[in-house]
């Protein structure tokens, strides 16, 4: 599960890794309405508890925010990362943190790339009728940089395969 | 329940508030290790809602903190406070948030009180042998803000007693 957070829109994004195969499984925004702070973080919380509940992910991976020029909104967006990351470690949630630059890099190749490639290349590499709207696609995004980390980490060699690098090649 | 939140050390206090009669109930820190973010933020959650589930709190109040001159700073301490807020909103508490101009207000007469005089009051107004560590101090105090102002909304007049703006007065 990759997680783009906000304090008004938190992008989420669900993917099944098999190895190297990525399947989507959902995604969405959990939004907040102007109100009270403690108000605005229970529904970020309670958002992505149900996504949680709903989609039973094994791991999460959250896009690490930078501050804003603006030291308040930075405050807030802290805040609003803060109660999505509250979420995730509550359900006992392991829970891995990328720079956008370390997603980019994964899903487009390098770190400078347009909010537009992201989409398309998310679209691509989970086979999606349409580019997702940005938020889902960062988290998606996210989660496919983690997939990457995972397959590294902990993919075995079936019959017949071996494996170079921690990925698996023909023999 | 008042809260004064931050990343390395999160302060709690529980008092119990009977009209104008408040009683010290417990205190303390919660404090986190260095450890990678997630897992802080986790302390923070999990230290929390400990204490919640020991005292049972009917109300939380949250010092509303400042952005720092870093503003590295001030988005850690912003996934501090979301996370603690987190803590709170997961079990139901109602948050109220005062800013530590008010808090001061509250317990020493004006807003511009020294750390040390806000511990003295502290102490004072719950009766302590000793005057708290600041922490824990400006929870307190947060607390006993809130408690004026529970007292101000849901104070109701004793047999003989009657009710002046809020606050109980002698016939």
């Amino acid at each position: 599960m990759g997680i783009d957070p906000g304090l008004r829109a938190t992008g989420f994004g669900v993917i099944d890794a098999q190895g190297a195969t990525l399947t989507y499984v959902a995604s969405g925004v959990v939004r907040t309405a102007d109100a009270a702070l403690p108000d605005r973080l229970r529904s970020i919380f309670e958002g992505l508890t149900e996504v949680i509940d709903t989609y039973q992910p094994e791991v999460a991976a959250v896009e690490i925010v930078f501050v804003n020029v603006n030291p308040q909104s930075t405050l807030l967006l802290g805040q609003a990362r803060g109660a999505a990351i509250a979420a995730l470690v509550a359900q006992g949630l392991p829970v891995a943190e990328y720079t956008a630059l370390q997603v980019k890099q994964a899903v487009v190749g390098h770190g400078h790339a347009l909010k537009e490639q992201v989409q398309e290349m998310v679209k691509r590499l989970l086979k999606l009728p349409a580019a997702p709207p940005t938020d889902p696609a960062d988290a998606l995004a996210c989660a496919i940089r983690h997939a990457h980390e995972g397959q590294q980490v902990t993919a075995r060699p079936l019959a017949g395969l071996k494996m170079r690098r921690g990925r698996l090649v023909s023999p």
